[in-house]
């Protein structure tokens, strides 16, 4: 069964950027410090060894991904493919700016995160969904259409910046799934209980 | 070595409360959720079987508590005995109200959070001290008087409340300690780094 899994790396204080995050500066001042355990000093994707590289094994295994509007357009949409070709949906309200046409994979859902959600599961072909962004996981958990979360929880308070939670209209029951110890990150698994 | 502890049960999205707390309401709406590990449907603390038991061992086996004045106040002190007779220690600008002259192993510290954590360090007699309260770990971090921390992370998202952390006005990095994984709650130790 195909599952929407949130993947998100978040500090113990829940954030997932320092202060002053912009298109400039997408990580905030600072933030870059929650990307430690998979980006290198050189800003280079590297494989961790042990158990956190099997998770980064997982999120690249994902058949479609969803992901906020901000994200999409701070990194201009991975260059139109974040791994391995799946199709990237990007739930907003408004079009996509021109330069989206030059990335036949990725398709603006104007109708809705439950839209979004569905087209992505439909395309990923009974894989699961990559969820990438705390407005849209928000949103998604209001919706009911969040399944999973695979929070990496680093070692750290930032102190301030974007929180990935920020406030929920209503509480949400979670069920731990996995958790996996490792000195640079605690991997937390959790199944959203409906 | 004795070490400052700060053990709380939070929700994932960081929340300490539901809303809505006050003295009547110490936990806030709904916030009694994360407290379930621990006090039964009758408001009674019950030993939980299992690894959640031996965490609360280890917190009923520290030698003195430093705790926050709202939550001394809303809980009455413990009516002067929160474990075992150890000593209490309330860091506030303020003199204590007249009601705690009753509570002899209660004793207010006016000369700050370091000075609070130095003399419950000194009366803890070599064991461990519980630090309870988001103010008062918030305001311990910034001094750089915490040494630890035992999370019990509830998998919850409350969506509002109290948040444990708040903002800091720095950083603070921790080294993962020990991660308990139990369906109730995921205790995560840290030792803080300076």
């Amino acid at each position: 069964m195909s599952a929407t899994v949130l993947y998100m790396s978040m500090s113990l204080d829940g954030f997932i950027t320092g202060p002053d995050d912009g298109p400039d500066n997408g990580l905030g001042t600072g933030g870059e410090r929650l990307h430690d355990w998979l980006i290198n000093s050189a800003g280079e994707l590297v494989r961790p060894s042990g158990p956190s590289g099997d998770i980064l094994d997982e999120l690249f295994a994902t058949g479609a991904v969803v992901v906020g509007r901000r994200t999409a357009e701070i990194v201009d949409h991975w260059g139109g493919d974040h791994h391995n070709g799946v199709r990237i949906f990007v739930p907003s309200h408004r079009p996509p700016n021109d330069a989206v046409a030059a990335y036949p994979r990725v398709t603006y859902v104007t109708d809705g995160i439950a839209s979004a959600m569905a087209q992505a599961k439909e395309a990923a072909g009974g894989r699961d969904v990559l969820v990438h962004g705390a407005y849209t996981a928000q949103r998604a958990l209001e919706a009911g259409v969040l399944d999973e979360l695979e929070i990496h929880q680093i070692p750290v308070l930032l102190g301030k910046g974007r929180r990935l939670f920020g406030e929920l209209p209503a509480g949400v029951e979670l069920e731990v799934r996995r958790v996996v110890e490792t000195p640079e990150a605690t991997h937390l698994r959790y199944r959203v209980r409906r």
